[in-house]
């Protein structure tokens, strides 16, 4: 039986709220309806122990029992081998959720987490740094379009690569990345209104919120 | 038992060669004495079978029998079933190869590949565009530092998430972007003074000479 905890920051900025990377394991957990544990670190002040956890002083781990883990595709990945909701079964299937997962981290996400950083830092127009970098982008967007036109999940039926695909697109779609491609659009939107992100998107929301109070 | 054939371009420039990332899944190969096939698609004119096994154009793909996976983290991952070589058997042990196989490709990677880009285009100075990538891979590589200082590698002994991180750290190394750290420098050296590195190298060099001789 496994014993769940996730483990986030006990507070982060108006403006990440409900893109936290501890959302994708929450949507994980409630798409196989596995129990857990919610635990806060300091956002602020990020101590020894915290680094033991999450090498990069980031957020989430995991803990199932004595085992820790970091990385949201490496928890995601410890949560589809408890349930069959989240990777199928059948090997290829298995194996097509798997090159899914890393299509979306080490694929999609590697153009537009830089593309990320430029637009929030007002960085994003065509100059000779920029446009590299947003020609990645959109040659990685210019290839899910017909992927995401011709099928509903990427591997048969949903599994983890679509949390991880759909919330690495939804983070492009907020800041206006994906006019030019609506099958990309309407896969997020299609993913989003799953109730298992629905829940994990106003437990996010609901737990950030908690701190305010708090403070306040 | 395993029928694998291992996909990559015919032909890539000078430059690139050493570095294409089929080199991962040869080093991957070599370390677990598995047996494979090399076959080869144009790099120049790529073609709607290619994208039918690699949705990105991209090289390198796998097929085990009948099952077709692309993505090299994904395929490191088919062979870590294969072999206790490539991922430790036990739950602790299995657990940490995977958390670092992420952080290489979405921790690591994702700094430095933004970097590099922005290296090879003449771009990497400190401009209002590129500095906050740049600060963005030294933090990653900050916290690298200690991590590789105080150990041989990432998961208890070695395994697919060394390959990973190494060949990610190389290509930083190569573009001289590690020299104020000296632990990553020499975990990369130790990583590729490793035979199987050696034999997964001279192979990929030798696959795109022979394509030099054919056109020549």
């Amino acid at each position: 039986m496994a014993d769940l905890t996730l483990t986030t920051f006990d507070w982060i900025p108006e403006m990440r709220r409900g893109f936290a990377r501890d959302l994708r394991v929450r949507w994980a957990l409630e798409e196989a309806s596995l129990p857990y544990r919610v635990a806060s670190v300091p956002f602020g002040d990020r101590k020894a122990a915290h680094f033991a956890h999450q090498p990069f002083g980031q957020v989430p781990w995991l803990t199932d029992g004595d085992i820790s883990i970091f990385e949201s595709g490496a928890i995601l990945l410890h949560l589809g081998e408890l349930s069959t909701a989240l990777v199928p079964a059948d090997p290829r299937g298995r194996s097509e959720a798997m090159e899914w997962v890393f299509a979306a981290l080490n694929s999609v996400e590697m153009a537009s987490l830089p593309w990320t950083i430029l637009k929030l830092t007002g960085n994003a127009g065509d100059t000779p740094a920029a446009k590299p970098l947003n020609d990645f982008l959109k040659l990685r967007l210019n290839r899910m379009e017909p992927v995401l036109a011709g099928r509903e999940w990427l591997a048969g039926s949903f599994s983890v690569a679509d949390i991880l695909m759909s919330d690495v697109l939804r983070l492009v779609d907020r800041l206006d990345g994906l006019t030019d491609h609506p099958a990309c659009r309407d896969y997020v939107a299609r993913a989003t209104a799953r109730p298992s992100f629905a829940k994990a998107h106003a437990d996010q929301m609901a737990h950030f919120a908690a701190a305010d109070r708090r403070a306040g």
